[in-house]
């Protein structure tokens, strides 16, 4: 078979599963869980769907109506927006603010769980780096920054620093944050790096070619770890320059593969 | 390979088709343009959607929404209602009353084809039984059966007897043929056989195993062709009887074989 991942047979029976974003072209859960599909003999395919967020309550309510969409996969810049569009939610989606995967109940109404922080996590923990009573500065309030925000503190650690330059979205995360886990969270509008044993860049910024980066890589305290969430491209500028300084450097595909496992025990998936 | 259809491989940048249906489990159209997409190198997938009724107008809405769909193909029951929920409609759905393709347009609207009448009638003169200057009994008067019934009389059919137990149904459709061609089609509640050349099951009888027949094959005159717009079973119990009792029998998968030149053409494929 040449090393290919195996494809996939369609038939009318196929279940369906998408993964919403916009762009979405840059997703590779189709890629992963796929081919895994294919290896567990589970007649399902997950496709992506190009939904502009204008267009996403509608893309949803059509997606809800399809009698064989048995999941949802939401990416950038959804998130926040998916967790109000299912009928219950999970604790983590109600202090993350967001979620990552919808899934349809037996009774047909739609339950919203979010898996970013939970792998990436996982993913931190599995390559070395523990952020159980670590210092950890984290740039990005969004979906998956909030996400990853509650996953950390769950896990440990002891101050999370977290930054965005909308004051208003970081106050309501850092409130939410701060009735589960009191006094450990403090934020600013700018990147604060200093004593960060771990650095997260939990913001879009690294997807396109020409973006800025997303916090000065020199700033970053000596042997401390830089981890990012963006996923394609595998070594974003950020990285490259990062480990060019001597950094540890955390990849943002690590964060799908601590995914995996979760998502097919929520799935229900072999 | 060993004879299986070559498997897709989906990424984030797959285009979409999806076929819609209630139920969808038995179309055959995701077997057939999926192996197709891969030989032309096309990367773009065919789904199944399973759409009821009262949430077609829903999941249409949806799909129009997704940027990643450039196609929709719809089956029974939904013929009828999709004519309505495109922006445009080709003369032959106008007739037809039902659309069986809509296609994304490049200035983003959304133009509907009917493919079932013509693919019928290439798939019946391949086999032999042209329908020019004959006596065509049609049972059904829904979404295909309208369809068949104005490429019949394009084709040339000299008569053509329409039944359908849905009177009001039947006289509209009565009605638009009419207009197009003046005095060959004729109307019945019930199956009128005496004559005719040709006879098509346009209902959905023969889909589920304990379906009554849509019409008697033992009233059909001797020598005459028996066809079949089901596609699965390949041999429904009409076709199986019919063929027990002599008649030419003339398959529901003919008319999907000669539907897939046109849909390549109004898709743009390859």
């Amino acid at each position: 078979m040449s090393g290919t991942p195996p494809g996939v047979t369609i038939s009318g029976t196929t279940r369906l599963y998408v993964v919403l974003g916009d762009p979405v072209a840059q997703v590779q859960s189709p890629a992963m869980l796929n081919p895994l599909f294919a290896e567990l003999g589970i007649d399902a395919v997950l496709v992506p769907v190009h939904a502009k967020p204008e267009h996403l309550e509608r893309v949803v309510a059509g997606l809800r109506c399809m009698g064989n969409v048995d999941g949802i996969f939401v990416t950038v810049p959804h998130k926040a927006a998916a967790a109000g569009l299912a009928d219950r939610r999970s604790a983590m989606v109600d202090v993350a603010g967001s979620a990552n995967a919808l899934r349809r109940e037996a009774d047909g109404s739609w339950y919203a769980e979010n898996f970013d922080g939970i792998g990436f996590v996982a993913g931190l923990t599995g390559a070395g780096h523990d952020p159980k009573a670590r210092h950890v500065a984290l740039v990005g309030a969004g979906g998956a920054g909030s996400a990853i925000a509650a996953a950390l503190l769950t896990a440990g650690a002891e101050r999370l620093s977290v930054c965005d330059p909308d004051t208003a979205k970081l106050n309501a995360l850092a409130a939410r944050l701060d009735t589960h886990w009191p006094g450990r969270t403090s934020t600013s509008a700018q990147p604060r790096l200093d004593g960060a044993d771990i650095v997260v860049n939990a913001t879009p910024l690294g997807l396109k070619p020409g973006d800025p980066l997303p916090f000065r890589p020199d700033l970053v305290p000596r042997g401390s770890v830089v981890a990012d969430i963006i996923m394609k491209p595998r070594e974003t500028r950020l990285l490259r320059e990062a480990a060019g300084l001597g950094h540890h450097v955390h990849y943002g595909i690590s964060m799908l593969d601590g995914q995996l496992d979760s998502y097919r025990a929520f799935f229900g998936l072999g």
